[in-house]
Order: C-alpha cells, then sequence, then structure tokens
C-alpha cells in the first residue's frame, strides 16, 4: 500500500478521496489553490500545500507544482479525481517519470480512450456497437456533407477533441450542415486546440445510459452495473440513477457483456465509465464515450452495489487485486443522485459564487450528502459550480424519489442560490416519476417554461 | 392510510418520525415544550404545538396535553417514538378512546410485557429460555434471601416496574442481600410507585443481544435480525451493532426462532424487541425484556437489512401487512451506532447542556446522522442527553469500524461537551476491535483509566 497519497483536485471529490484514504489507513496530502484555503478538503486532509492563485490554470491544471507537492510531502501516489488531470495521459506520465502511481489507468489506455475516433475505432474493433458515422476524421466540410448524406440525417458533428458538450453540433439537413461544421471546429479549436471533426447519426430523444467497469492489474476486469444519466442540462449531467428505469434485463446483459468484453481486450486497469446511447424504444445501444477516471455520478453505483469505488481505485492502482466485496457485488434497492450547483435556475442557471451563510443538510436513513462547502463558506468564482450531491437510497424506485424529494426539501442555503429548486420541480415531474425522460427532456421543460410565460 | 400523524416525542426520534410520513406523504405534527421551540423536529414537521413547559412530566408526558393537540390538529394517529409515553397501555386505551391509532402494539400486549415479571412468565410458557429465578414476586427481602441461596449467588434483585437501569441491584452474597433488595424495592417505589421485586440468576460477563421483530394484523411474524448492546455504562447503551460480532449462526438461529415464537404465540402487533443475555461461551441465551417501541438502536438494523422500520410502523398501524421489503430482507455488510451524548466523558459524564456554537457533522459513503441539533442550536437540560446518532455501514466490521473511526473524529462541535472523545476511545481500543466486550466492559474500562490516575 501506498505511504501518502496527494490528492490533485478540490471540491467534494477531494474529501471523497480523503475519507476514503483515511479509512483504509494512508495518509492524505490536499493541494489547494488560494481561493480554496477555507474549503473542507484542506481542513479533513492530514497535510496541505498551496499550489497557486484561484484559476484552475494556475493551480489545478499545473502538473509541476502539484509533482512538486508530493516530492515535498512525500505522497507517492496521486488519486486525480475528475476534471483537472485527471484524463491527461501526459500528466500520467509525468507522474511515473517521478516514480509517483497515478491512480487511475495506464497513460496509453487514457490516449486511446480519449480521443474519442480512436475510442470509437477501439469499441467497434472489440464487437461494442457504435452509432454509423464516419468512422475517421474529416478532410473537410464538404467531405462530411457527402457523408452525411450517405448515414442519412440527422446527424451530429463531434470535434475529436471534444467533450463537455463543447465541440458538437447536430445537423437535420444539408443546407446548414457546413456552417455547423465550421462552428464545432472552431469552437474546438478555442477550446481544445484540436479542430478535426468527425460525423455520426444522430440518435433521436436517446438516452444516457453508461456502465461502471472495472480492472486490475490480476486480470479481472468487470462492470457494476449501469447508471442513468439522461437528465442533462446543454450536455451537463443533472441527476443519475442506478439502476436505469428505460432498459429491460435482456438489454442490460448485452450492454454488460459488451462493457466487459472492451475492459478485457484493451487491459483496462482501474475504474472507468463506458457511456451509451441508448434509443427511445430501449432496443438498441450505441458506444459514445469512455471516461478513464471516477465519475461524479459513482456514488450511485456504490450505494446500490454496497461497494466503495475509491477505495478499490487506491487498493487496485497499489497492485493488489479487486476485492471480493466489488468482485461479488449484487445490487439491492435504487439510488438516485441529485447535484447541488451554485446557480439560479430561474436566472438562466448564472452562477452564484459567494459566501454560504447558511447551510442546513439533510439527514437521516437513505440520505448520503457529498459537499466540501458549510456555513459560513464562500464559493469561489472559478470553478465547476457543483457544491454538494445528494444521494437517496431506498428499496425502489418509488421510495428513493420520495426520499429525494424530502431531503431537497429539507436543505436550508442562503446567501447564495442553488438549483435545489430546479431539482424539486424535476423529481415531482410526471416524465421523472414515470422514469420516462431522455437527454433532451430537460430543454424541452425549460423551453416549454419559456413559452409559458410569454 | 392516516390523514395525519402526531408525533408525541423530541428530539432526533420526532425528527426521524416526521421524515418517515413526509416521505409516504402523509402530514405530520410537531409537539413540543417551550424549550423545544428552537428544535429542528419543531422546524420540519407540517404543524406544531407548544404543549407545555421544559420538564417531561409538564409536557411530553402529559397525555391529556397530546392528545388535545392531536384533536385541534386533526391528527387520527399517534407515534409515540421511544421514552415518554412509548410503553404506557393507559395512553394507548386513552388514544383508543378518543378515536385516536396508537402506532404501537395493543394495550394488553404492553401491559403483558411491560410487567417483567408477566414478561418472563410469556417467555417461559413460550419456550424463550429464562435465567432461573424466583418465577414471581418476592413477598418480602426475607423470602428472596430464602429464594437466592436455592438458585445460587450471585443474583439479580429486580424491581417489577423498573426499567433504565433502575430498580436494580446485584448481590454476590448472603451479606448484603436483604440491603440490596431494600434499596431496588424503594428506588422501584421512587421512581415507578411500584416496589414489588423478583429475582434472576446473574450470568457473569454475558453479552447483551437482541432480536427487532415484528407483527402485522394479517399473521406476520417476524425478525429481522439482533443487535449487539453490550457496550453499555451503568446500563445505559453506548455502542450497538448489527450482527453481533459474539453469536455463532447456530446460536442466530436459535434465538431467531424463539423471537418469532413468541412474536407469534402472543399476537405481537407492530415493532419490538426482544433483549436477550448471552453467556459469555456464546452457548446459551435467556430472556431479559421485551421492549415493545421503536428502539433508539433500530438504524443499525435498517442499515443491514435495507427496510425502514418506522415506515413500516406506520403501515402496520393503518391495518397494512408488511411490506415484501420487509418480508423478503437479507443482511448485507455490517452497522455500527454511537450514541453522541451532551456530557464530559472526562468529569464523570456530566451532563452538558447549553448552546452549540458550531456543529459540523461527516458525511460521506456510509455515513449516517440522525440528530435534531445544528450550529446555534442550545441544548436543554430537562432531557437525556443523546444529541445525534452516528450510523455507519460497510462490508465487513473491519471496514465499518474503520469508517466510524474517520467519521467521528471530523465532528466539530464548540459550546459543550460531547462524548465524542470517549467514542473514539473505544472504537480504538484493542478489545473493541476483536469483538470482545461484554456489558461490563465499559465499567471496567473506566475503572482502570482511575486507576491508571491515581
Amino acid at each position: 500500500m501506498f505511504k501518502k497519497v496527494l490528492v490533485a483536485n478540490r471540491g467534494e471529490i477531494a474529501l471523497r478521496v480523503i475519507r476514503a484514504c483515511r479509512e483504509i489507513g494512508v495518509p492524505s496530502v490536499a493541494v489547494y489553490s488560494e481561493a480554496d484555503v477555507d474549503s473542507m478538503h484542506v481542513q479533513l486532509a492530514d497535510e496541505a500545500v498551496c499550489i497557486g492563485s484561484g484559476p484552475s490554470k494556475d493551480s489545478y491544471l499545473m502538473p509541476d507544482r502539484i509533482i512538486a507537492a508530493a516530492e515535498i510531502t512525500e505522497a507517492d501516489a496521486i488519486h486525480p479525481g475528475y476534471g483537472f488531470l485527471s484524463e491527461n495521459a501526459r500528466f500520467v506520465e509525468i507522474c511515473e517519470s517521478c516514480d509517483i502511481k497515478f491512480i487511475g489507468p495506464r497513460a496509453d489506455t487514457i490516449r486511446q480512450m480519449g480521443d474519442k475516433n480512436t475510442a470509437r475505432a477501439t469499441a467497434l474493433e472489440n464487437g461494442v456497437p457504435v452509432t454509423p458515422g464516419s468512422d475517421g476524421i474529416l478532410e473537410s466540410a464538404e467531405h462530411g456533407l457527402e457523408l452525411a448524406k450517405e448515414i442519412g440525417f440527422p446527424v451530429m458533428i463531434k470535434a475529436t477533441a471534444g467533450g463537455g458538450g463543447r465541440g458538437m453540433r447536430p445537423s437535420f439537413s444539408e443546407d446548414d450542415f457546413i456552417d455547423l461544421y465550421n462552428q464545432a471546429s472552431q469552437e474546438a479549436i478555442a477550446c481544445f486546440g484540436n479542430g478535426e471533426c468527425y460525423l455520426e447519426k444522430l440518435v433521436i430523444n436517446p438516452h444516457h445510459v453508461e456502465f461502471q467497469i472495472f480492472g486490475d492489474t490480476h486480470g479481472n476486469a468487470i462492470q457494476l452495473g449501469e447508471r442513468d444519466c439522461s437528465m442533462q442540462r446543454r450536455n451537463q449531467k443533472i441527476i443519475e440513477e442506478c439502476p436505469s428505469p428505460l432498459i429491460t434485463p435482456e438489454l442490460r446483459k448485452r450492454m454488460a457483456d459488451a462493457s466487459v468484453s472492451l475492459v478485457k481486450n484493451i487491459g483496462y486497469e482501474n475504474a472507468g465509465t463506458i457511456e451509451y446511447l441508448v434509443n427511445a424504444e430501449a432496443t438498441d445501444f450505441y458506444f459514445m464515450e469512455m471516461n478513464t477516471r471516477i465519475q461524479v455520478e459513482h456514488p450511485v453505483t456504490e450505494e446500490v452495489m454496497g461497494c466503495e469505488l475509491i477505495k478499490e481505485q487506491i487498493r487496485v492502482a497499489a497492485g493488489e487485486a479487486l476485492s471480493h466485496h466489488v468482485l461479488e457485488a449484487t445490487p439491492r434497492g435504487w439510488a438516485i443522485e441529485c447535484r447541488i450547483n451554485a446557480e439560479d435556475p430561474y436566472n438562466n442557471f448564472a452562477p452564484s459564487p459567494g459566501k454560504i451563510d447558511l447551510w442546513y443538510a439533510p439527514g437521516g436513513k437513505g440520505v448520503r450528502v457529498d459537499t466540501h462547502v458549510y456555513s459560513g463558506y464562500s464559493v469561489p468564482p472559478y470553478y465547476d459550480s457543483m457544491i454538494a450531491k445528494l444521494i437517496c437510497t431506498g428499496a425502489t424506485r418509488e421510495i428513493t424519489i420520495a426520499r429525494m424529494n424530502r431531503a431537497l426539501r429539507e436543505f436550508m442555503v442562503t446567501g447564495i442560490k442553488t438549483t435545489i429548486p430546479f431539482q424539486i420541480e424535476i423529481i415531482n415531474h410526471p416524465d421523472f416519476i414515470a422514469g420516462k425522460y431522455d437527454i433532451a427532456w430537460v430543454g424541452r421543460f425549460l423551453e416549454e417554461k419559456i413559452a409559458e410565460k410569454s
């Protein structure tokens, strides 16, 4: 086991990793920006090192400072959390060159699956269905238009370096294809420095269903069930649940088998997620992408499967085999996660940083809150607006929704705006209660609300 | 289902019941004393009625005021929680006479099992082992002494109306028997208005292992596994766990069968607990008493069995059958509860009421906190000193202890003293870690500490 783990992240995920370290008896080191000096992850780690000023590019995204912090504190492993450097293959190599273990998959795996086009080809090679598409980088907008006509509209134009909804444009006809291609490509150049695009057939009203997978260095390659993350606003997940209310046992089996086959064939080590689109009829699934890291929504899997993903990540990175808790995990009950963001849902989700005067979070049976904030904490303006995850668990989906409803209403937060009222609206909507929502649902819901007002 | 449930209690259990009501969609009414006006149970209920001043005898123990509150608010059911009026058969009859459903067993059951001597006889009749004893009320101290010689010392002198450690005295020899008998009897007269005593053989260094049971009006009579509550200070439970680290599968089976048989034969309705003593060798068990109510420590059963006892209580009282979640419950993992009291563990556990300046409770994976307190809340001096329950759950006992250790250390409480540092001492003690502790362990531990100091 490691002597000390440095957590190269902030917010709730930093706290999550620090807690896991404490429970397995490994000292932890927090790194923090000047803006995060009062974050609970700094308080609860065994040591803490300031690595720069507020903006991520001046702290959390600086490999050299993180490596220096690890060397100063004699940490022999780094947990990257999600976001920031978690899917940066170069950072993994830097860690290796400094004899620091990166807690995550190998650099070559991250590279292979991080490039969307290579990932798609890898999926295809391993018998995982993908949406019909260009099967390669488009030479030009005109080349794309030709292929789009062959595949049939609508199509999705995707930048190979894209992510988080950036560098993506749907095109429904020949007329606007060229314009949209150029928009996607330019956005990708601005955000990721690479404007190469490819094409995929656009599945109408699909669901986002992802599989939690895990591999170790002892030949174990497993899946731990799915998460339904179809409740999204502008490609940002809002609510996730385990299991999916959509897919059938038969489809679940096919998706699970495909996932395990991919994990096994690419020799995947550590935790990862394979994201799929499922058509509205829940008959077909298509590989979307693989996230070579822990996900925000991993707790819903933990609750249902009765296992602990962060601890397994650390153990597997230390060379241990996956524990029997994970290898023998079987599902029990239903779990839903609501992301609580510091945003004003009634002002176009404008970020709402600032001081939290009062923070009272719900508790009791079946309620888990993962957060780094507290009464008196100031939400800095520099980062992702998520300030807490509320995870509710119960024997059935109905029980879990009722609990989520209760728990969301128990929150008392003053000083900043949060998405809690919006989450309450969704949780009580007949479509959500019926489990009938796809990845475009939130967009339609918001449009209808605007239409009602005017 | 009921139209409205009044919660005739305070503190965390009031909040627990209010949350359960909210989750099943039944409005709830809180009652509160003037000292509890700022308690979270008052905030989170749908309605709240003040029923008197601080001391329990002027509010929570007044059936007439509670009934009046129910009638004013048109509540058609009352959940008594634990303590206060929860095992008062007369109160159940008053509720019935007012057409208000008491959420608990029938009055005759409470009477039958509430009187310790009758309960013992009932256990015997139903094939549940009891410790050898007087099998009836002692006529006098002298009569007791004669019987004690027959049974063999040591013996326990117990007031039939006793409870919470009051009206009990162990006697190890003939010399002090008469004095101890008189002490127990007089204490019982003072506390319960009834000085009648009986005798039981004293089992040396026993464990306290109790079974959660449930019956409904549809003929279901079940047990939901055991809780080990051997970690006690002066007969007050401090830490409880599910399952027991002591008993074997074979003994568990025998105890479970005896428990179900008793529940079935007395036609028990609603939730209850049968408390047993188990000898140090874990070969024999003896009926101790039955609690005809929900227990403080019920969450450890909920966590391991994946069920919800308060909701089942409400449903069963409303005439529904036990849900399949409970009927088909199977254990998963391990759960431990630490009671957090407002007491100074380093000043003989003196009560420490007063204003809590800062209350930061732990969170994250496997951590459940049931509490009515928050930053700025004042702990009134009138009640039981328990201010929170910390329940940790994990795949194994070892994982759960590590989590409890982590969670206890995350607490930040200022303004009052709490038992958290003492809980940390116990959780880290080799005896606790080895699962080797009996009901006298805390007493010995504290004596050793005192001896070390002097």
